[in-house]
């Protein structure tokens, strides 16, 4: 079963203006959408990175995969490297670590993974997660992402989240997600207000929800000397602190001095970090995450690497759609060790997708794993249709959160170690 | 497709007097053949050790799986780790390093994980290397594996290889295995005579072989400073030292002292290895063996974790029939960054097996890729039933090479540290 056709779509979809370390996020989020089709007709899907930059990455990696058997991914894996080169993906959203050669082969090669995973399950009757051990759990937990937001794009009318610009917003958002979503944890985006704003947005989340567990991600915001006074003064409040400091230089020094673990989806986001990371004690809980670690099959082996060296797994979430919420919750269905509700922005989007309704929904805060063959999603070709004819239109080739927020305050910096 | 039926059934086959730091090996030789069968009569192969404990512990372990999806590896595996509970898995054959817990789940979940992956494959239409990530090479290169051995066992006519006490005995056994598989590469089982005749064999083979890539490996008979000693002499001639020196502690004194890498399949034997010895820098080369990894699937994570850390890969054997092999090839084939060629014990078998005939085959010291679905072996059950019945007949219920030598040698002791 050999791949025929590789087609491409880029897609744009709504976003609101929520706010993080690097500035806001734009008024059109984007997403790139992979088909895989088989020499005898089966097809699997991918959903990745949108911007432009990657686009062509993608579009160069693609006719290297024509020809190749949907279950030699270690063949697939070195027909992508091969036309990547010595390219280096950079990181212009400022949110996942630095950029590399082996993590940008990686964020290539992951969405025709999952595609070809997707093509197995169906060829066999399979799910995804039956292909990469079996279900642990029949439903993935997820935590409610919380955001500092402004009302509503500038020029536009406030949206239905309305503004979070302080402790009392952040816990009214926190109540609208819980009650619409069932969410069972929380995680507040950080890295906007001043820390001391943030910790009483933490004691706001914890009075509103005594028993959830809380996680606040200020995207390296802070210093070490910063990181540790939060962490201290959230002692007892915490699940972990995620990636409070830059680099594993400054999460080592934090880890031994605060009472929680810290978790990281920036210092250690490619395989070269593990080891250092490892050797300093830096993080306690990795954040995975598929598309940029590998796809599936290589972050069930970088969960495994995980288990032998006593490290905790979380799941890292940008902006995306259904077929990345399907893959993530087949992969976080079939991990053991993946003992935290995973991170995802799909509340945000209110439906936007490019998947036909029904086969992913929350319940209690979980997504069931989906039970067709395959991710057990469907490409809705209309939807696809419409976000494309948005990408065309919207004007957004790459995401700019800096670039953007400069628009409304040219004196805006990226806040790094900033506090 | 669950698990319908498992049967064991433990075989004896004639072994040769094959020396080593433990003893030498007795006449027979013990494997267990595990066959599994789903409910719509598929059924599929594994092969692990056949000592008495380890069949008991087969035994109890089997009746969990019943019912059990075969595409559940992780609820097979917790479903195994049950039965298995705190028992700990005692090495009496000294030549694969210290018991636990963990390495005893492995040990007893791994025969049932392969077979499980022959049903896969047999049902997908696909071959076992296949799914584990297809393969990168269609042979696998196996090493000559030499032994010190005697002409033939006591109060027995000679065997065909005849008596290997000295280099030049050596370098005649290798002529004849190189000479009867094409071997290109060669390994020397060692720790059985003092260590300057088994650098002089070493040389031996340099001196007839001068472009094949040696190893000497005497299972942790000699101390750090001896294993020092032999690794500057041999200089320029390994392609890696094994398991010279006991524990992590010995081969970490080692390792810097000597030019070449050194490999282990003794002190690193179980994922809780893994972390200490990586952070000592005690090897260079781990050989892998599904037979205690925990199977295949989780063979191939280690491999993976290999990668990330820069450990090489080449692949450890016990005595073993075609099942296994069959099962190591496929292993072998699909993990990108075995580099070395594996050992095996076949050539000692002399055509011995439960499996029919044609579907192994050495070429050029390799051997090709099965191509039949699952491993691409069949059971022989002629074959088997007299393996079988020699296993009833022999006496022999637990390998221990250290008790049969005292039968010849009242005053021998095993080798640990010694020279
Ligand atoms: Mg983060
Ligand atoms: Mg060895």
């Amino acid at each position: 079963m050999r791949i025929r056709e590789i087609h491409l779509t880029p897609v744009a979809f709504r976003d609101p203006p929520l706010l993080n370390a690097s500035g806001i996020h734009e008024p059109w989020a984007l997403r790139t959408i992979v088909e895989v089709v088989t020499d005898d007709g089966l097809s699997g899907l991918g959903e990745t990175y949108g911007d432009r930059s990657h686009l062509e990455r993608l579009r160069a990696a693609a006719p290297a995969l024509i020809g190749v058997e949907v279950h030699a991914h270690h063949a697939q894996y070195a027909a992508v490297a091969a036309t990547v080169g010595g390219d280096v993906f950079v990181d212009q959203h400022g949110l996942t670590g630095a950029g590399s050669n082996q993590k940008t082969v990686d964020a290539v090669f992951s969405p025709f993974e999952v595609a070809c995973l997707d093509i197995r399950g169906k060829a066999a009757g399979l799910r995804v997660a039956d292909l990469l051990g079996g279900p642990v759990r029949e439903a993935v937990p997820y935590s409610a992402y919380l955001f500092y937001k402004w009302a509503g794009h500038p020029g536009e009318d406030e949206d239905r989240f309305g503004a979070a610009l302080d402790p009392e917003g952040i816990a009214a958002q926190a109540r609208l997600f819980v009650e619409e979503y069932g969410f069972g944890s929380i995680k507040l985006k950080g890295g906007v207000l001043p820390p001391d704003e943030e910790i009483e947005a933490v004691h706001a989340l914890r009075e509103a929800f005594p028993d959830l567990p809380l996680r606040i991600d200020p995207n390296a915001a802070w210093t070490p000397e910063t990181s540790i006074r939060v962490g201290r003064a959230l002692e007892g409040v915490l699940e972990y602190l995620e990636d409070p400091a830059p680099e594993i230089e400054g999460m080592a020094r934090v880890a031994p001095e605060v009472p929680m673990k810290l978790a990281t989806n920036m210092c250690v986001v490619t395989h070269a970090h593990l080891p250092p990371a490892l050797a300093r004690g830096a993080i306690g809980v990795l954040l995975t995450d598929h598309h940029y670690w590998g796809g599936l099959l290589r972050s069930t082996q970088v969960a495994a690497l995980c288990e032998t060296f006593g490290l905790e797994l979380s799941m890292h979430s940008n902006t995306h759609l259904g077929i990345s919420l399907a893959a993530m919750t087949h992969l976080a269905a079939a991990v053991p060790n993946l003992n935290h509700a995973c991170d995802t922005h799909t509340p945000w989007q209110q439906g936007q997708d490019v998947v036909v309704p029904g086969a992913l929904r929350f319940v209690e805060g979980a997504v069931p794993l989906p039970q067709a063959p395959g991710l057990g999603v469907e490409l809705d070709r209309d939807a696809l249709g419409a976000l494309h004819e948005n990408y065309l239109r919207c004007g957004v080739e790459r995401r700019d959160d800096t670039a953007y927020m400069r628009r409304f305050d040219p004196t805006f910096q990226p806040k790094r170690a900033h506090w």
